[in-house]
């Protein structure tokens, strides 16, 4: 009876113990949760300020705001991405990737935008890593997973297909032309990776209608006379 | 012109290695995956055998399934549990925990049954995690989620419960009794836990009811006196 | 015994005066609810008014449509959105909300369509507010909410992506530009706050399909030449 | 055009401005759900304290587990409800219903179970709201809404049907008359009600099978004549 009792206060002790680690994950959760909420303010902002391309896309517009968002960036990557990166404990990183994989497909997008305009190629995944101080393999610690890097990258296929327009509302008829070519470029690469049925494969069935759009404003241009202009210029 | 074409082969050949990348990582799944598989009948068989005891429910019966269970236990340590332990890499573990949880809540399930069979007291996350050769924290490696040791408890109660009525259909007035006490015991730790509205808190919504069934296989005893002829003994 | 009884009696006494309550209660919520449904019939009215725009969109039709639509709005708001805002008790507001928010939205989405046709410009809060004689705070009594007063908003670059398409129909190319311009205004304001994952989320995430086919107007006019036509004038 | 431009700015200040008053209201929300979070923990353990009266049934295991829970209760009261109450603003207890009604009407229970312990008697609203220190209408400020009260007193039933079982087990064959009795009078009460189909109706729906089983077991008690000897004694 007495040693009955003895177990039963030690069933309550340990499951003490069992709540404050349960608290404790809680907090690490808490943590990254609330860092996840202060990246979204200026990430929201920096492709706010880039996405205003499309309102004035002109060459000299586009070099301009691609100058405020690399300032913008500088300190964005500097401050809240290393600040996430640091709350994340190595070994835990896919413990708690669901709540940080949206804010850094977003941030891949901004940079693969950026890098597109100041180059007219894709950053790929290494260049993409460096640049925002994350590592390359999982077992460094924050590293840019490939799964986020290629969803950030198919975000980039809707802006420049919407930009298409624009561009020729602006009276450019030349860039659509790069635009189509570089969006069927990154079209052949992802037909290379072997996707399985998740949001990899469905947001790549998006590319095709973007790419679509995109063929369609060049037709437009050649219809009228108006892609040999271009080119010729 | 010529260094566009160069950057296309380029962004083919970053993307070939991409394609690789993934399919190294299917290939750490699928293994993973099928070393789950290959413990599904063990573990079947395993569980099968223990729950042989509703059906003979006197204590000689439940002591000869015991030793029947602790033999085949130990083999499906040393091969099966230990090869999905090996198969997944330190720092890896929540990359593939949808996996195998299930598998390991079931191991749990049938450790802390023999356990309570053999002792009638809980068997700790410590003791389960030594019993079945994994760590105590995701740091060491393969380790004993607390979450799955904890959710593999909680099928603990439904095969007790169900155990009261047929250890009174064996004639033994007196185990139900202790096990209405044990379960008792359990929800009391439980309810030390700050659940979320999760998984593990459904499954915790079904613990009372098991506890409500085992009152009731007393509550008969005891109207039809026969819990104080057991309790005399 | 007989202090039984009389505790019995008792319950039944005060769960009489909760019937009593809960009826009380229940007639508040009859009265705003047939109040609303008193305001859907003029309000259904207004709206199909305004919406004639689509049918006759030269400048003259809109501009007496709008004269119309006005003098409707005037005795719509002295008489049926008094009398819902007379009905909901200071501090009650939030219990009652779920009955009127969609009819206040749609209010909301009427009053700024139509100062948008007067002066081009967004309508704000606080004038949406003067204008339908609603508080600014929840403090003061029946106020225009914040999110009403957005999810009001968002539906007006559906109507207006719309009616570009019937502008180029009737033959004013130059509206569709500045509708265009207004609504990429719009899409940059909304993305300066930090839409949760709710209902305003999901409507703002239609705000882009409505910009992209405003594009598209522009992009057929600027093709061909129709837009430099437009902006010669 | 210049006046235009102003216009843009203009609507993006206002934005900003909403995006404030949105936050505001967010860290409102926010502080009112983290003092819910406090109040969980100790409120669980107050519950399961009270709870424990399953397990040592007899009349001096409940005076002593009632003697402990009224001190548990007091501090309770004194701090996290008094917290939680003061975070609520007048005019804005409806705003926030949602994140706070399933904590007061668990503590409502608790309280109602204390109480009948105590009396045998049902606690009315008035009564629960006064040691409570909460209002008794919304005019006044945080308030002890009648459904709360309602949905707490219905949790009540459950335990006690419960109990019943454990009374008899523990030797005690009169309690679970009176409780039989106190169930029904509870189920009278509740018919008096217009219930809609909400989830009162629902709850409610759960006491006629407490009422029942509370019936079996009287029923069993008479059968054996042990109904006739607890009566007399």
């Amino acid at each position: 009876m007495i040693s009955y009792n003895m177990d039963e206060n030690n069933t309550l002790k340990i499951f003490t113990e069992y709540q404050k680690y349960m608290e404790d994950f809680e907090g690490d959760r808490e943590r990254i949760k609330s860092s996840v909420r202060e990246i979204e303010i200026p990430l929201r902002h920096l492709s706010s300020v880039l996405l205003g391309v499309h309102k004035n896309a002109d060459p000299q517009s586009i070099k301009k705001t691609c100058e405020e968002v690399n300032k913008l960036l500088q300190q964005f990557i500097e401050c809240e991405v290393r600040n996430l990166s640091c709350l994340v404990p190595l070994g835990q990183y896919f413990r708690f990737h669901d709540l940080f994989r949206h804010s850094i497909q977003r941030i891949v997008f901004v940079v693969a935008l950026l890098h597109y305009f100041e180059n007219e190629t894709l950053i790929n995944r290494e260049e993409t890593a460096k640049l925002l101080n994350l590592d390359l393999s999982w077992e460094d610690g924050f590293y840019l997973n490939l799964d986020d890097y290629l969803l950030g990258i198919l975000q980039l296929t809707n802006e420049l297909s919407r930009l298409c327009v624009n561009l020729v509302i602006a009276g450019d008829y030349e860039r659509p032309l790069r635009i189509a070519r570089f969006i069927s470029e990154l079209d052949a690469a992802f037909r290379l990776l072997n996707l399985k049925n998740d949001s990899l494969r469905k947001k790549f069935d998006g590319l095709k209608y973007d790419l679509k759009k995109c063929e369609e404003v060049v037709y437009d241009l050649s219809i009228r006379g108006l892609k040999t202009l271009a080119s010729k210029k």
